[in-house]
């Protein structure tokens, strides 16, 4: 079967594509001497992640518990999650899990590191967990090196807790910023005496700036595997690179300007960052994803020589893939336009 | 359990909230004397569709054949699909779920006509088929009186095929526009000898002015059954009405201003119509929910007097609900703040 005989609307990866995204970021990393750390937020696919490792990644970096769960069921053993864990439930399931896969964590503040602590007080090996440091994107992170030397000495100080280094999520085009904060603060940290094992910084948009921090040890990317309209807009990729598509149908063509696809908000997110529109129409180039329904899109074909009718199929590339796997129970596999098989997106609906 | 017992972030439905919206509702119809129809779209919980039919709803509507099939497994036995079907895959499906139940679907083309009066040459039975016509939101539909008409008489010849009326959506504020298109469209359609048996409005947001178009005879409506933060701002309902919440914690204060929460894109979804911001924070009404990151809301909590602490939970009315429902497997079932079961939402991620 060919991807062309699939019924519409349906999620593609291509795999040779994701192969060769995957190899192409491996061997930067091997020539940088980056300790790649690929975030499964973006496939949620076991085999997937295996491929990553397979290939050289030190580990995997999972956002939620309930994703870590199935990845180390699924046998993967090093898993970070760079996220604050909170409450007993969460602790409960984080200690479960540091006994089973080699685990680190993160934290901003002494509340999320004092309930580490506590959690794993009466476990026989130490947690991992990384200090989150604000490098300018303004989301999580303590805001400044002299703050992060401090939590990271408060972690270091606790018998249950092993501090693991510092952790960023940086702005867009935030590489210098990140060299800089981050050096800053491992800086402070040596003047107490304390060693940082490790830097872990991140973002596919400028992965391949991502020498230009030496300071960092560690990088998690997770968009890289299939890459979408943003990060060909942020110049991380191009559209030959773009591995997860969406086939969708013309299902109306209610005016010689308009086109209605058969793929709305429920299937291509209302994701839109700074883009213009919502989706990229690969045969298509010039119309314009103008507005989304839950089951329509709305385009504007005004600027196409020329025009498809109803019921014709075409692949839309979505601006944002990583919240699209989230929606949906398995992805159609095609090499060279012909369907190999399906993924099971095995970690998405997990809400915690 | 009460739901502040709940790990986050978790979704929770308030079925005494649920009750008296589709009570209130239904009471509506019974006394403008309009068929309710709700839109399944919004909760695709079987359960709550037998509770909107056992309460008067004449039927329900499902946008795409998955959801359909769910219900008709479920015993619901009325379906409307306003939706365009096309290719062998689909019609296939039509087919067989016109077998064992009163389907109706919807075109806007000759082609999708055409689709349906062939699938549907070798069946006992006609196909119940609505004329979906443009009344001013620019999706679907055709674009002129004249067309529907048109259409209509075209449907109408069909041997496999009966016209089943006219269907449009309405653009915001659309009523009086719903009410002069449409009864154009049957009135041209009745000076060529044919009677238009039904017509079929919707939407949430003008749902309380149904009656200003009384051409309309079927209300097709989802969002009613939870409301969110749009049909608030749309004034449809106000915030003690919103029967789907969030439930998140503080997983973050990074600035005397700034908290942030265990809820993102993946939970809420980046649906925001024009309003300003993520959602609702009930305890928090001043705060404004300014950026989403997959897991992660940013607040900005300047204009609010008391402001959280780490750790603490709080609950969000989203912006849509229907798009929230969509990402997860079930919902957490909840009376007077103690949780009484779960609901699955059997007809999530089914792609088509």
């Amino acid at each position: 079967m060919r991807v062309e005989d699939l019924d519409t609307p349906t999620v593609v990866v291509d795999i040779a594509r994701v192969e060769r995204n995957l190899k192409r970021w491996q061997d930067y990393c091997d020539r940088h001497g980056i300790r790649n750390r690929p975030h499964i937020k973006t496939h949620k696919v076991p085999e997937l992640a295996h491929r990553q490792v397979a290939l050289g990644a030190v580990g995997i970096a999972c956002q939620k518990l309930g994703e870590a769960e199935v990845m180390a069921d699924a046998g993967i053993e090093d898993i970070l999650i760079p996220y604050n864990l909170l409450g007993h439930a969460k602790l409960d399931r984080a200690r479960a899990l540091a006994r089973r896969v080699k685990l680190t964590v993160a934290c901003d503040s002494t509340v999320v590191a004092d309930g580490l602590a506590e959690a794993f007080a009466a476990e026989g090996e130490r947690l991992a967990v990384m200090v989150e440091v604000d490098s300018g994107m303004r989301r999580c992170g303590v805001g400044t090196a002299e703050e992060a030397a401090e939590l990271a000495v408060h972690v270091a100080a606790k018998k249950s807790l092993r501090f693991a280094g510092f952790l960023t999520y940086p702005a867009p085009r935030g590489t210098a910023q990140v060299q800089e904060v981050m050096s800053a603060a491992k800086e402070l940290l040596a003047g107490r005496g304390i060693e940082t094992p490790a830097v872990s910084g991140g973002g596919t948009p400028d992965m391949w700036r991502a020498h230009e921090a030496p300071v960092v040890t560690e990088y998690r990317v997770g968009t890289y595997i299939y890459y979408d309209r943003m990060q060909v807009a942020a110049g991380a990729a191009s559209y030959e690179d773009c591995a997860l598509t969406i086939r969708t149908t013309v299902v109306s063509r209610p005016g010689s300007d308009r086109a209605v696809l058969d793929a709305g908000s429920k299937t291509l997110t209302s994701d839109i960052g700074s883009l213009d529109g919502h989706g990229y129409i690969v045969e298509y180039p010039e119309a314009r994803i103008t507005k989304l329904s839950e089951e329509h899109a709305q385009v504007d074909l005004s600027a196409c020589a020329a025009k498809p009718a109803v019921g014709e199929q075409v692949t839309v590339i979505p601006n944002h893939c990583c919240v699209v796997s989230n929606l949906f129970d398995s992805v159609a596999v095609a090499r060279d336009g012909r369907i190999v098989g399906r993924f099971p997106i095995a970690a998405r609906g997990l809400v915690r």
